[in-house]
């Protein structure tokens, strides 16, 4: 996937971001650490608006989204797959009808699309909103109000310290408690207890962590800090308690959403800014704000800066890989052996089955994790691994690449799943059912938790079949590959087992 | 459940274990620390035999397992429930049809069967075994070859340190290298080397640990220390190397499993025995043993302790729930809260809900308990603390109460499951479907995460009416109460809420 190229090239990168109330595309040219912006677009989609009470997306708001979509493709068209990503958030994660709406989606875009949680929307906003401040030292307090959630962050510099996301969104909100098209003091009131209650739960903790630079990014506190300026109601772009309590006076005087107007605010804003302005109250309310100030970047330049940082020694993959290791108390030197045997193995397998870098990533990534499932129980495993890395929260893993991570955990031991192999995404099943009989090999040769890897062995490969060269009359081993060789005979795979031959006939 | 009892009565107090090879029973009178033994049976059911490839139990095992059990039924008559405590293992955890099995045998026995994981089986295993022998200090090494699995445990005085469960036993071997019903070389090879297979995942994390004093307990062994000193091949019940080979050499000289016969070895074993010995041999090979010791005391006597043990403060299910709150890292100050929060409001519900100590304890373990999900991901974390509880092995806990556990953790947030409720066993659903709601209003009444309980709260219960009286106007708990009134609903259960009257009218 990822080829090998030279870093002083200019590469085009593209993200898009598919949000509940507006889609964001992102495009720049990239060379020697510098970006520059070549095209940036927001469209106000309101995909969740109208979303139904079983979480379906209207067709209008389907149409609306496709309709966006084909014109964003056009700009993408030309730049590399692996230089494109494009990210789903609150409402794809919750609508019940989104695999209709990803599959219309990649017709036109001619590229997958990645849903992903609530945390890692925080994290990337975060990741944005600190490539736009100045890097100083000092924590900082990021609220980034979306269409359908809203991502409160704690952070110093570039290190998130709490991440969150809570169901709350002007979109839904507006849908929720001013359905009946008026602004009223009753209505915010309702919209402004709810949304207390969904901060409840984080703001004692996040008070506790504390910070010394309230910031808000995207849409509806940009156009806070726009409607106050416009009447001199902030200075400097600072967001006060009192504009917030001017502002809302404002709206309810002027009563209804059909045809709001006012001076700052863009009318495609207007008829879901009042929930907007009720979220935000309630931050400040909770979290004991006196100002906060607007900054640009969020998660579209987040997910740029992260596209950047991939395939790089600072992925932020390999920290999380790293980071579940510890957390889940995993054997290192049992893990670090498999990882090297896998290595030997992937290197005799890389042309022949046309495996690139990126799957030795996953390949040293999945024997890193497999006995993470040991922390639940010995019994079945592979199978609880599978489970956590399918639901856990990976900065910067997309779900269908927890997804890949979880297939090949699940695949590490026993029977071969052909089931699971059947449900991988077609582009990537025939290298991740590779990759997944490397693993396999790697750990049963390992099986004996020496000290030291296994490494005395070679490996051809010859299509689907596989001759796997060991040093002895290895009882343990030969025992070990004949019960390999019988399961992986239903992954349609021969796996021959030969001695080394010291003496080699004349 | 349990009632509360004069510590000093004599009790009597029954465990059955039903093994892959045999079933046994004990039944004891218990009283101030000391017990009586008054029934002691075991019964070579040979359940795991014939077990076909679908992992069917076969009709004539089930057969012999069902006149068994009316037999032992007989002794536990008039027993309480509480102090009866039966146990499946191996046989049971695999067959494809235990369900089956299950309700056949509680007709007989009028009380449920848990079936226990391997690692629970070896914690119970070492505590029969511990209670054995001298309580001296020094690591000891425990094995036990049962008919299905091989339990295999490192421990010092009553303390496990490492419990493993391998597949392999002398029944499953039988049928698996021993088919032909001859005693070979070849035969005594194939098992040897299959068994020193399943051994090699865990000998060397074994040999580090280290032991000065290696145990063997149950059929098995108990076969192998009487046929040697039948034979003068050992003195005072040492097994080693030597006896071993000795041993095979005489076996393979008899030549056949039909009819096979040796003084020290009864009848009813004769057939099963050289496979027992096969994974013996292969236990002194990988784990370098040069002699081994057959001790009294396994399963059925670590049940009975362990029963004992339950409903005091040395409970082992306490340990099990502290352990988890470390190993899940969970907010301590926030479980504590939550914990006394729901002892307020079981005090109130207690006797017009017809709750015993037992609920309590349940309400506890799952208050302690509810955030566990939170390692894998906030996002719907109550069902992945559910799976967690459903798969871990947990000390003490046998699967069925395990499944008590998730569900508690999974209805304490959002919609109450009710589908989850209708498969809860039918004798403990309505106390249980209570228990949950407790839960749920502790939890929500700690929803803002204070550092002290919330405590000052009053509740009233008619039937399945719960009016909740609060100490002021506090919106925040007044909203969430007014969401989760319309979330019990659905639970048939009606919540109302009251605010305190400061001056009571005269």
């Amino acid at each position: 996937m990822t080829q090998a190229r030279d870093g002083s090239a200019p590469r085009q990168l593209a993200a898009i971001d598919l949000g509940s109330n507006s889609f964001h595309l992102l495009i720049v040219e990239y060379s020697e650490g510098y970006f520059k912006t070549l095209e940036k677009r927001g469209e106000k989609v309101q995909l969740a608006d109208g979303m139904d009470h079983h979480g379906q997306l209207s067709e209008e708001a389907m149409e609306r989204a496709m309709a966006c979509l084909a014109m964003f493709a056009r700009f993408i068209d030309g730049i590399a797959p692996e230089d494109i990503r494009i990210v789903g958030t609150n409402a794809l994660r919750i609508a019940s009808n989104s695999g209709e709406f990803l599959s219309r989606a990649q017709q036109f875009l001619q590229h997958d699309i990645e849903i992903i949680s609530g945390r890692e929307e925080a994290r990337l906003i975060y990741l944005g909103a600190a490539h736009a401040l100045a890097d100083v030292h000092g924590r900082r307090l990021v609220a980034d109000i979306g269409g359908g959630s809203t991502e409160m962050i704690i952070g110093e510099r570039f290190t998130p310290l709490a991440l969150e996301s809570l169901e709350m969104g002007c979109v839904v909100y507006t849908d929720r408690f001013f359905a009946d098209g008026r602004v009223t003091e009753k209505n915010f009131r309702q919209a402004e207890r709810e949304a207390r209650s969904e901060l409840a739960s984080i703001a004692r903790n996040y008070r506790r962590l504390g910070w010394q630079d309230p910031i808000g990014t995207s849409g509806t506190i940009r156009a806070t800090a726009e409607i106050l300026e416009a009447h001199q109601q902030c200075s400097e772009g600072i967001i006060t308690r009192k504009g917030l309590e001017w502002l809302k006076k404002r709206l309810i005087k002027a009563g209804q959403l059909e045809g709001l107007a006012l001076d700052g605010l863009k009318p495609t804003r207007a008829r879901v800014y009042p929930a907007g302005l009720a979220i935000l109250r309630a931050i400040f309310d909770l979290l004991e704000l006196e100002s906060m100030r607007y900054a640009g970047g969020a998660l579209r330049e987040g997910v740029m800066y992260d596209l950047i940082g991939r395939n790089t020694p600072e992925d932020p993959r390999h920290e999380s890989v790293k980071a579940l290791v510890k957390r889940f108390d995993i054997d290192e030197r049992q893990q670090l052996n498999v990882c090297q045997t896998a290595d030997i193995l992937f290197s005799s397998a890389r042309s022949e089955w046309g495996l690139t870098e990126l799957h030795r990533c996953y390949l040293q990534w999945a024997a890193s994790l497999h006995e993470m499932g040991l922390s639940i129980s010995h019994a079945r495993f592979h199978r609880h691994g599978s489970y956590i890395l399918e639901n856990a929260d990976l900065s910067g893993f997309s779900r269908p690449e927890q997804g890949l991570l979880a297939f090949l955990v699940r695949a590490h031991r026993r029977r071969y799943p052909t089931r699971e192999a059947r449900q991988l995404p077609e582009r990537q099943a025939l290298h991740f059912q590779r990759i997944a009989v490397l693993l396999r090999l790697a750990v049963m040769l390992n099986h004996s938790r020496d000290d030291e890897p296994f490494q005395d062995l070679s490996l051809t490969i010859k299509g689907e079949t596989l001759i796997l060269t060991l040093p002895e009359q290895d009882t343990l081993r030969l025992n070990d590959a004949e019960r390999e060789a019988h399961y992986l005979q239903e992954a349609g795979i021969t796996l021959e087992v030969a001695i080394r031959q010291t003496n080699p006939p004349a």
